[in-house]
C-alpha cells in the first residue's frame, strides 16, 4: 500500500514556479515581517492593555504573548502578522509613512486573533500552533467573552483615530467583519452538503468561501493601509481585490497542507481534513474530474463507516472510516490521482496572478510593491 | 418557616414612588414602544436579512420574530425594544425627526441581541422569554456564529450612513462594545470572588459593572439618537450619562426580581439569583449591613453545602445548600431583614433621579422630554 502515501514530497516548493522573480521572497519576508510587527506591537499592546484585566490575560495568550498562567512567552507562539505587515506595506506603496498604518495593523490584527478564537471554537479544535486553544485553556464561555473584547476592541481602535479617513476606514472594517462571519458560516454549511450530486459545493462557491473567511480581512488589511496613507479609492479599491485574490490562494495552500502538510510542520495529524471530511478544496476538484479515481474517491467519501466495494487492492477492508489512517491515506491518493492536488496547485498560482495583476493596475512606489510581491509568495511557499 | 417566604407582595410596585408623577407611565409608554418599533424594524429587518441565510435564521430566532424552525412568529416573543425607542426619543428630543435615529436603533438593538446571545453561552441559561436560548435550540458554535454576526451586523449599519456624524457615531459605539464586554467580565468575575471580607465586592464595584454591562448601551442609544438629530456635543453626552444612570437602576430592579420575581412572569425559578449564588445588589447591600441578619446571611453563604450552624429555628438542616428551595427562601428572608432589598430600591431610585437629573440640565423638546420620562419610570416598574 505504498502507493496510498502521503504523496510526492512538500507541498509548497511547486506552488509558485515564479516565485524567485521577486528575489528574497523568504529572507526578505522574514525580515519585513519583523519591522512591520516591531512597528506594529507597542500600539498592538497598549490596546490589549486596556482591557479587563481577564480578557487581557486571554488576549495575550491567543496572541502567543503570553502562557496559560499570563506568564510572558515572548514571541514563542506568536503569529507572523501577515495582516498587520499588509497594512504597513499598503501605506509606504502609496507612498505614506508605515506609521499611518498603525490603527488599522491594530484593528485587523485584533479581528484575526477574534476570529481565530472563535473558529477554535466552533470548529472543535483543541491545538493551535503547537498550543492549547482558548477555549480549551479557559473554557468555552471566557473564550467567547474574549474573542468578543478583541472583537470589540478593534472596532475601537480603528474608530477613535483622529482625522477624515476614520468614517471610510471604520465602514471598511464593518463590511469586512460582515463577510468574515458570513465566510466562517459558509464553511460550517458546507459541512452538512453531500460530496457529490445537485447539493455538492461547486468551486464557484469554494471560492466566495474562501474569499470571505480568507481574503476579505486580507484586503481590508492592504486597503486600510492605503486609505490611512491618503491613497485615491481606486488604489484602495485595488489593494483590497488583491488581498482577496490573495486570501483564496491561501486558502488553497492552507488545504493542501490540511491533506499533504508535514505534521510535525503544520501541529496537525496527517490528512486531518480529510479525516475531519472537510469539503477542502483539492477533494473538491478531484470529485468534479470524471475519472476512475474520481469516481473511486466519490464511492469511499459516500461510504464512510461502511465498507468501500470497489476490489481495488489498495483499498482498504471492510469497516474502515476517514479516521482509519489507512483509509485517510488512500483517499489523498484518490485525490492526487484524480488531480484535485494539480488543481490546487493551479487555483493558487491563478489567485497570485491575479493578486498581482491588481497591484500592477495602480501606481505604486517600487520599493514597498517589491516588498508586497515579496510578501505574496512568501506566504504561497510557507508550510504552516 | 412562613416568615422566609418571598417577601411582602410585588417588587415594582414601590420601585418609583413618583411614577405617577410623569402620568401614562404605563399606557403611553407602551404605545411609545409600539411606535418606535414599528419606526425601526424595516430597517432591522432589512439589515438581519443581509445576513447569511443560517445566521439569520438565527437571528430572527434570537429577535423572537421566528420559531426555532424559521417560522415567523410576530410579536410572540420579540422584546419591548427598549433601545430603540431610547433612540428614536434621543432625537426627537433634540427636535429631529425619529428617523434620524433609526440606523442607531438597528445599532443598539443587533448589539442588544448579540449581548443576550453570548452572554446566555456564558451563563448557561437555557431559557430567555419563555424559550430556548439560541445555543440550547441551535447549538454552542452556531451561537457564538450567531451573535458575531449580530455584532458585525450592528458595526456595519452604522458605519454606512452616510454624512457627516458617522465617525463619532461608530466611535461612540466603539467605546460601547467594549464596556459592554468589559462588564460581562466583570459581572462573571464577581462569581469568583468571596461574599465577605476584603476581596468581597463593594458596591462602587458593582455600579461599574451594571453602568458597563447594561448603562453604556442603553446610554449609547439615547446618545446615537441626539448625535444623529444633530444635536451638540453637551446634549449628547448628558442624554448618554441619564442612559448609564438607567442602566445601573434597570439592573438593580433585575436583581430584585431575580430574588423575589414572580417566576410566573419572569420565567425563571423563584429566588433563582441566589441559587446561583450571584453577586446581587440586594445580597452585596444586606451583607455590608452590620446586623445579626447580615452576619447570618453571610454565615449562610459562607457555608454552602455545608450545615448552617446558628441554632435559628428558620434556618434548614444540615446538609442543605442554595440550590434548596427552603435555604434559598431564607437567605431571601435574610437579604430582606438586613435591608438588602430596601437599599436595592433606594439605588434604582437615586440612579433613576440621577438620570432625570441629567435629562434637565439641557434643553429638550417639551413632548419627547416627557416620553422619555415615562419610558424610564416604565423601565423601573416594568416586572418582566
Amino acid at each position: 500500500m505504498s502507493e496510498a502515501g502521503p504523496g510526492p514530497g512538500p507541498v509548497a516548493a511547486s506552488v509558485c514556479a515564479s516565485a524567485t522573480a521577486a528575489g528574497g521572497a523568504g529572507g526578505g519576508a522574514d525580515a519585513l515581517l519583523v519591522r512591520c510587527r516591531a512597528l506594529v506591537r507597542p500600539a498592538l499592546a497598549r490596546a490589549v492593555g486596556q482591557l479587563h484585566p481577564w480578557t487581557s490575560e486571554m488576549a495575550a495568550f491567543s496572541l502567543g504573548w503570553a502562557d496559560v498562567d499570563g506568564t510572558p512567552e515572548p514571541g514563542a507562539s506568536e503569529g507572523k502578522g501577515v495582516r498587520q505587515a499588509l497594512a504597513v506595506l499598503g501605506a509606504e506603496a502609496v507612498g505614506a509613512d508605515g506609521r499611518a498604518a498603525v490603527a488599522g495593523a491594530v484593528a485587523v490584527e485584533l479581528v484575526h486573533a477574534f476570529s481565530l478564537l472563535h473558529d477554535d471554537i466552533m470548529d472543535g479544535d483543541t491545538v493551535r500552533r503547537q498550543r492549547a486553544t482558548v477555549w480549551k485553556a479557559y473554557g468555552t464561555g471566557p473564550a467567547v467573552l474574549a474573542g468578543d473584547a478583541l472583537f470589540a476592541l478593534a472596532v475601537q481602535s480603528l474608530a477613535e483615530v483622529p482625522g477624515r479617513h476614520t468614517g471610510p476606514a471604520v465602514r471598511r472594517l464593518g463590511g469586512t467583519l460582515t463577510d468574515l462571519v458570513r465566510g466562517q458560516a459558509e464553511d460550517l454549511c458546507f459541512e452538512g452538503r453531500p460530496w457529490t450530486g445537485p447539493g455538492a459545493v461547486p468551486p464557484d462557491a469554494y471560492r466566495a468561501m474562501a474569499e470571505h473567511k480568507t481574503g476579505s480581512l486580507l484586503g481590508c488589511a492592504a486597503a486600510l493601509g492605503a486609505l490611512l496613507g491618503g491613497a485615491p479609492d481606486t488604489t484602495v479599491a485595488a489593494l483590497d481585490r488583491a488581498g482577496r485574490h490573495l486570501g483564496v490562494a491561501f486558502q488553497a495552500v492552507d488545504d493542501l497542507l490540511g491533506v499533504w502538510g508535514d505534521p510535525a510542520v503544520t501541529g496537525k495529524p496527517v490528512h486531518s481534513d480529510l479525516r475531519r471530511r472537510k469539503k477542502t478544496y483539492p477533494v473538491l476538484a478531484a470529485l468534479a474530474a470524471d475519472t476512475p479515481a474520481a469516481r473511486e474517491l466519490a464511492a469511499l467519501l459516500d461510504t464512510t463507516g461502511t465498507p468501500a466495494v470497489t476490489g481495488s487492492a489498495a483499498l482498504p477492508g471492510p469497516g474502515a472510516t476517514l479516521d482509519d489512517p489507512a483509509t485517510a491515506a488512500h483517499a489523498a491518493f484518490l485525490v492526487e490521482r484524480a488531480g484535485g492536488r494539480d488543481a490546487t496547485l493551479r487555483e493558487a498560482a491563478d489567485q497570485l496572478d491575479a493578486a498581482r495583476a491588481c497591484l500592477r493596475g495602480v501606481p505604486l512606489a517600487p520599493g514597498p510593491s517589491r516588498e508586497l510581491d515579496a510578501l505574496l509568495e512568501f506566504l504561497l511557499h510557507r508550510v504552516v
